[in-house]
């Protein structure tokens, strides 16, 4: 195979539904789509001219490429029901690991992980959205595949996906937390969060072209223990917003003494 | 008085600077500019056409206003040392409250708190940047100084000004630490930092238009046991990352259970 021309998507969520309207755009040939919902299915079939099952008995072979994009906990199921083994498929999750397609029976099989955050609701521009591609023997069809649709495509294989994948814990899903505790704190305390924004937006800016430990700013980083008694005295009724305080505090204290970011425990 | 027209600068950094130059290029005239390093003060002074002093003595009271920008701890000795009690004199700082002047015999004075971080080399556009006002008496002349520079300029007591400050520290030095992280965790695993910043950009993002803890996602939100422990696991030789990764994962499992945000010590 040269190129990959037709698809079939197997989901008709978020992500396969971003994924299978800018294929469509690219020209690509969209073969099936299946969901066991009928509806979501005929409603992305119908956006990509496409053709809505909702058994995956009638998943036909036609297609140079199968896209799974479902739940992280029905993927392995729903790859054992799919009969024809020698067909090119991928799936689009962060967690599970490409040794699923080995214990399932496949032997043609990738990755193809977008690295964003999709709603239903709000336009992505995919040109940005970094791809994760990995694959046991066509890794460039998947890599070039992704790149029709971003500018930012890599090979990152299971292990190292998994290292990103904790690493967008700490950097996304607990920087969305550090927001909504300081939100929390000012809806407490009759403050307008929107003053803090722009604030926000250029902490975010700043890293694009700095070492995030070379910019750390605040009371930890300036060693000011009266300003950190003073805010922890002010926490004194929210006791896990304390603790969290002191927590991050001692380590952004640890990382510039000991100039690494994390305390080892090995010696 | 009815407008502010001349303004003094005591202190010649980041802040001083920035705001002399705003102010300047609005046509104000800026009288002096004081720092006890000459060359801070001359440097300042030739960019906004005005006179450089080092000691505090060669103040004179001809400004509308003084604008005291200077390192939190040296703001009540500086103080002390003007003279003239009856000039009408306000303070740059984000934690140091507005008593320190009723303690160091003003009886004209507030606060000009520009809500952001300061760099000397990077240009900020100021219309964007909160600037928070409060005074004993001229309130309103504070404000519409703030308006000359900012579209968005609000009034914000001591006390108010404290718990900003405090969340500050949890929306920007915390996130700040967060990236800090993930930088070092992708650098530990040989996976490229640069892979996650668009979805650092759209986190940032996601919250001008939604509540944060609205839109949290992530294992912990979802109740995902299975990668929460895949993921303490993978952090067992860094301890201090794995403390932060029980901690906050707690605390936004709580925040979904009890609705809000912190648990209180009191029954």
């Amino acid at each position: 195979m040269k190129h990959i021309k037709n698809i079939t998507f197997i989901g008709a969520g978020n992500v396969a539904s971003h994924l299978a309207k800018a294929f469509f755009n690219e020209d690509f040939e969209i073969e099936q789509v299946y969901s066991n919902n009928i509806e979501n299915a005929l409603a992305l079939a119908d956006d990509v001219n496409s053709i809505a099952i909702d058994n995956i008995i009638n998943l036909n072979s036609n297609s140079d490429l199968y896209i799974l994009s479902i739940k992280d906990d029905a993927i392995e199921n729903t790859l054992q029901q799919i009969i024809d083994k020698n067909i090119f498929i991928v799936h689009t999750s962060g967690s599970i690991p490409i040794s699923v397609f080995e214990q399932t029976g496949f032997n043609n099989y990738g990755i193809f992980y977008p690295l964003q955050t999709f709603s239903k609701l709000k336009e992505i521009n995919l040109l940005e959205v970094p791809f994760c591609v990995e694959a046991n023997k066509n890794e460039s069809l998947l890599y070039d595949l992704a790149n029709k649709l971003s500018n930012s495509v890599h090979f990152v294989n299971s292990e190292q996906r998994k290292k990103l994948h904790l690493s967008a814990v700490f950097a996304c899903n607990f920087t969305n937390h550090m927001y909504a505790i300081a939100e929390d704190l000012c809806l407490k305390n009759n403050v307008n969060f929107n003053i803090l924004k722009p604030l926000i937006r250029e902490t975010a800016e700043k890293i694009t072209l700095n070492h995030a430990k070379d910019v750390q700013t605040g009371p930890a980083i300036r060693g000011d223990e009266k300003i950190i008694e003073n805010h922890i005295n002010q926490l004194d009724d929210l006791i896990n917003y304390q603790e969290i305080y002191r927590l991050i505090t001692q380590s952004i204290v640890q990382s510039s003494v000991d100039g690494s970011q994390a305390k080892n425990k090995k010696p």
